[in-house]
């Protein structure tokens, strides 16, 4: 079997057979197949497509190419939810501990920030004395104690999706639907739960600029975890605007337990809810309605924010501040954003915003870049918003004076105001199981 | 300007400015560009194409990566051939005495073979004392001198297209008419030659398989040669068989010779003849009949055989080995190939036929591979004729008995025989101007 033959099988539009994939994973891997055949294959598949078990094939080799954690001694509590990545998606800090308290089993490692997007670890380490790092039985333990520990990748997972996705990254084959699914699934399947939720993204802060988009490749990714024996549902939600109103790190936290502790019934608030029911169904096996219910009564009940707490004890991280820290707490300059005009928003681009809040030192440009956890955005308006001249569209945090004019000017270039207040839109596009 | 936007628009389809190529070519060739990225574009071009002005400005930039050889002096007077490769495809050793016998100036650098198909510089070397590197001053004034110079390739000719072609060579991107073209056209470019007859073989023994295909790629390469201000015609001729009845190296110049002397008046005089004409046409600037005359006359009179010897005597050639060399000389084993029953040759695959002259020793497999220069096949028999069982079908020479036996298998399995004799095919499918 030689890699050339592969590529061409792929180019003429062939259909590649389970080893013929094993051939081009484990090859790359170990360094035979160079760089160069791996990115005319990534292009052929992007131009040509794979099928559905092609797609199993490759999420299983990539799964297989380095550590698989071993949930089993959770049995079917296990519990993991993925997002294709936004502008203000601090979902995770709301509903892990959501689902945590509510019996289910979160052992999830999440990634850190890049470009227009925040990441979980990034956010997690804004809280004073929070470790993001654990060694694996430690790791494992606190799940069972606590039923949630949120860690940063650690050990080997994935070499084979690492490598190929630096590779795809710098040569114009990132958006290939099963090339995406495969580079997602393999994390899941290698990270071990059995029960997953997506959150795929649509809209201009996401991947997927419209929802038919995002449907294709829920589809496509609830096929293959399947495939793979999970248990697995896609919500497609909406990325048209940021999700809640903070962008950045501390400002995500802190939102995000206002959102535990009932204070704040935004669209966050409802996508969160939508994700912590699927994933209730699906550990605990009760019905939408029980699960939604559980759902709301954990927040009310105080539960969930209880949940966050003790994580947050349980990772070293100091709860007081959880309590008591406010926006803007750590930032020289808070600058607002006034409206130029009379009129409503009728349109946010929300991957200008996340770019607006990178430029205050909330994310990085290079993987290398700092973060300044205090910076970020408040959104104070929304789509569908009526403002008048002169009016705080949003509040700007930074510890940077010359960024903030610079970020200002982004900020408002997102934004369009027109005399009309535009159609309303949902929030969750659909449901894929 | 990004390479990884000249990727990207490239593979949604989108129409490359000369800047855009030009910083692919430049930077591949300084090493900015990594192979890897390069590999992605040239799969994206596969899939989605290339215009005719794109095609141009790779060419360009490929031909302009190195040396440009300046053939001004002879002014409009200069000629060359290029043939896509073919079985028994000795017509550089016929066209060029004959054009350079009737005052065209013939300047070329030709290739060595490789795998199925043989080279002009291989075939020449088997002439006792010829050289075929020459300092470029020397090469200029013979061709000034006589008329015609034939070496292989020398100095720092389209380095961009040597790079690119090992790489598509890899990746499963050799196949696409917008390289292929460019890559051809590039080294005619960089050679020099204001006139330009191309010989686009089709046919099992030729890269294009069928009529159609070769002429999209003719069409192709001389709107390309047009665009880069050279006169151009091209030849789609026939490679469903050998060309001529020798496959080697001595024996194809010894078969060349006979041509050359009026002795042999077959399909290679044919097509030798259509093509010299084509020359003639484009460097004269005289009409077809014209030109047909005065290349039936070259021939006749003994000025295109003497043309030969004058070319072979200064390369160092020895001319009394051109008079009376025979075929096997050299070769310890001359084994026949019999007819294994009556009927008719209803076809040929030439590729393979060119595959069993290499078991022979007469090419290479590997560009190090040693070749024998009295190695090869005479082919007795073509398709369309008669033959009874026991008939000699085919002479193999050779210096090695076991390679016989394998060579000879290899050439009953490329003959199919048929009780009915198949239609006649035409030896010349068109002429693209």
């Amino acid at each position: 079997m030689r890699i050339y033959d592969i590529i061409l099988k792929k180019r003429n539009g062939g259909t590649l057979t389970k080893e013929e994939i094993a051939c081009f994973i484990d090859g790359y891997v170990n360094g035979s197949v160079p760089d160069y055949q791996a990115a005319a294959l990534c292009m052929a598949i992007f131009f040509r497509g794979m099928t559905d078990a092609e797609t199993a094939a490759l999420t299983d080799c990539m799964a297989r190419s380095g550590d698989m954690i071993d949930l089993s001694r959770f049995g079917g509590l296990t519990v993991d939810k993925h997002s294709t990545g936004g502008v203000g998606d601090k979902t995770t800090l709301i509903v892990a501990p959501i689902v945590a308290a509510l019996g289910g089993k979160v052992a999830k490692m999440s990634g850190r920030g890049l470009g227009h997007t925040g990441g979980t670890v990034d956010k997690l380490e804004s809280i004073p004395g929070m470790r993001v790092t654990m060694e694996r039985e430690a790791f494992l333990r606190q799940v069972e104690a606590i039923g949630i520990a949120v860690i940063g990748q650690s050990g080997n997972l994935t070499p084979a999706d690492k490598k190929l996705y630096a590779l795809r990254d710098v040569t114009a084959t990132v958006d290939s639907i099963p090339l995406i699914t495969s580079s997602v699934m393999s994390k899941k399947i290698a990270a071990g739960s059995k029960n997953i939720v997506l959150d795929v993204k649509a809209g201009s802060g996401a991947f997927m600029k419209t929802p038919d988009d995002a449907r294709l490749l829920a589809r496509n990714m609830v096929a293959i975890g399947k495939a793979c024996g999970r248990n697995i549902t896609a919500l497609i939600t909406d990325m048209s605007r940021p999700l809640g109103t903070a962008v950045g790190n501390a400002i995500e936290v802190i939102e995000a337990a206002e959102v535990l502790r009932g204070a704040s019934k935004g669209d966050l608030y409802d996508v969160c809810a939508a994700l912590a029911t699927e994933m209730t169904m699906l550990f605990a096996g009760v019905p939408r309605a029980v699960a939604e219910k559980q759902v709301a009564d954990a927040i009310e009940s105080g539960a969930a924010f209880e949940k966050m707490k003790e994580w947050v004890c349980a990772q070293g991280g100091d709860t007081a501040w959880l309590e008591s820290a406010k926006y803007g707490d750590g930032a020289a300059f808070a600058v607002p954003v006034l409206s130029p005009s009379d009129g409503f928003i009728t349109s946010m681009n929300a991957e200008a915003i996340g770019a607006a809040a990178v430029i205050l030192g909330a994310g990085r440009s290079k993987k290398e870049d700092a973060i300044d956890h205090s910076a970020g955005i408040i959104v104070k308006e929304k789509t569908g918003g009526a403002v008048k001249k002169g009016q705080v569209l949003a509040c700007l945090y930074t510890n940077n004076a010359a960024s903030a004019q610079q970020a200002k000017q982004r900020y408002l270039d997102a934004l369009t105001i027109g005399p009309q207040a535009p159609e309303k839109t949902e929030l969750i596009f659909d449901i894929i199981r």
